[in-house]
């Protein structure tokens, strides 16, 4: 891990932008983090694309550090300024084909796009956090929140490390990650926007369903995919304080 | 409305039972509420029977009190210390017998049960809201918090004095209410237990999606018909904050 920039936010937060091998990432440090004992973190998921997407991680970032949180993301396998693979990319394209054409999207078709991408992301999460958690100032307990919801069933099942999620009900669930749910047993906070219209809300509600953990909370909302309101981050935040501080 | 009682709880709470005719009913007010402006209102819906539903019904109060409301409550028709319909007696009858035979429970039933609870009510509760807010001290705005959700649905659309209601999930629900949720349109939060192994979800969450309202939360957890988690009690009591402050 290679830190390659850092700026002080206004609210004292630092940002350290990093390489790991050749995945970018960003982590976010509370301005009072360095000089106490360490802090938990936070692995903050998200769709790809960490340009697009910095606005709302950066303000997921500053919420979290108010509650004494480190978080970190890194580039998702195929996003950003990482190499394009032909194969997620024809995947892509069906998908927005069947979308666009008011077609039911095709398992196979979620199989190609998400299966790979869980595959090639959740290790280089796991190698992210053992980078993070042997920096000076960054500690435990850890946890995963957001998207893709995909590569967090599968991180709170593979990752000991990871002890809440909260995530995020905005993306396709291939079936296969049903089984895996079974097997997640730790506390999860699930956001589902009830109006999104990219997404399949009853196989949402069946990957909640299918969850093993004794404690999991569903908050569903309305405001489309990207409309989560206020009072619904607050309470995922609220969650996360709950079982990392 | 006549109080019969008062007492001073230990944080404050001034506790006064009444009767508003022949129906009982009890109303919390804030320590600091007879010195300053008038305070907003909860009413506090429950299955039926005060005398029962007393340990719970003075701890959501105490909350709701610490936020700076009112709280009240009246007896349902046919519970506690108010005389028995045969009609309903029947039905809860016809219910259990169906529930025991783990028999799926017919509508017909449910609306025999529910329909008349409503009927009656549903005006009783406006009643009560006519007294209450003739009070000094007691102001507005008013929501209504829990069950019977078929009687929180009914006053949703019928009373326009409230205008946000936390609702509780976990009772039969007629047919005929999906219709009157389509109408309803103020602010609503919807507790569910998920594995309330007394209560249809699946009706549950087709009700919820009925709600005519732009703004409509589902909370739901596990742990039982009575297990709601301190977590989505606390939820539901932030979204009345928002709404009646």
């Amino acid at each position: 891990m290679r830190f390659t920039s850092e700026q002080r936010l206004d609210d004292g937060v630092l940002e350290r932008a990093f390489t790991l091998g050749e995945i970018p990432g960003i982590l976010w440090t509370p301005g009072s983090a360095s000089a106490s004992a360490p802090v938990p973190l936070i692995l903050l998921g998200h769709p790809g694309g960490l340009h697009k997407m910095y606005p709302r991680l950066v303000a997921r970032a500053r919420h979290s550090a108010a509650e004494g949180f480190a978080t970190a993301t890194i580039e998702l396998p195929g996003s950003g300024d990482r190499p394009r693979s032909a194969a997620a990319e024809q995947a892509r394209a069906d998908l927005h084909r069947a979308l666009e054409a008011g077609e039911p999207v095709d398992d196979e078709i979620v199989d190609r796009l998400v299966l790979p991408l869980v595959e090639k992301a959740v290790p280089e999460w796991q190698a992210a956090l053992d980078a993070l958690l042997a920096l000076p100032g960054i500690g435990g307990p850890v946890g995963y929140s957001g998207g893709v919801i995909a590569i967090g069933v599968r991180l709170a099942v593979v990752e000991p490390r990871i002890v809440a999620a909260g995530l995020f009900a905005g993306s396709f669930v291939p079936r296969a990650l049903f089984e895996e749910a079974r097997q997640v047993t730790i506390p999860l906070y699930v956001l589902l926007q009830w109006d999104d219209e990219g997404n399949d809300r009853q196989a949402a509600l069946d990957l909640f369903d299918a969850f093993g953990s004794k404690e999991k909370t569903l908050n569903a909302n309305m405001g489309g995919h990207t409309g989560v309101p206020q009072s619904a981050g607050d309470a995922a935040a609220r969650f996360f304080t709950r079982h990392l501080s």
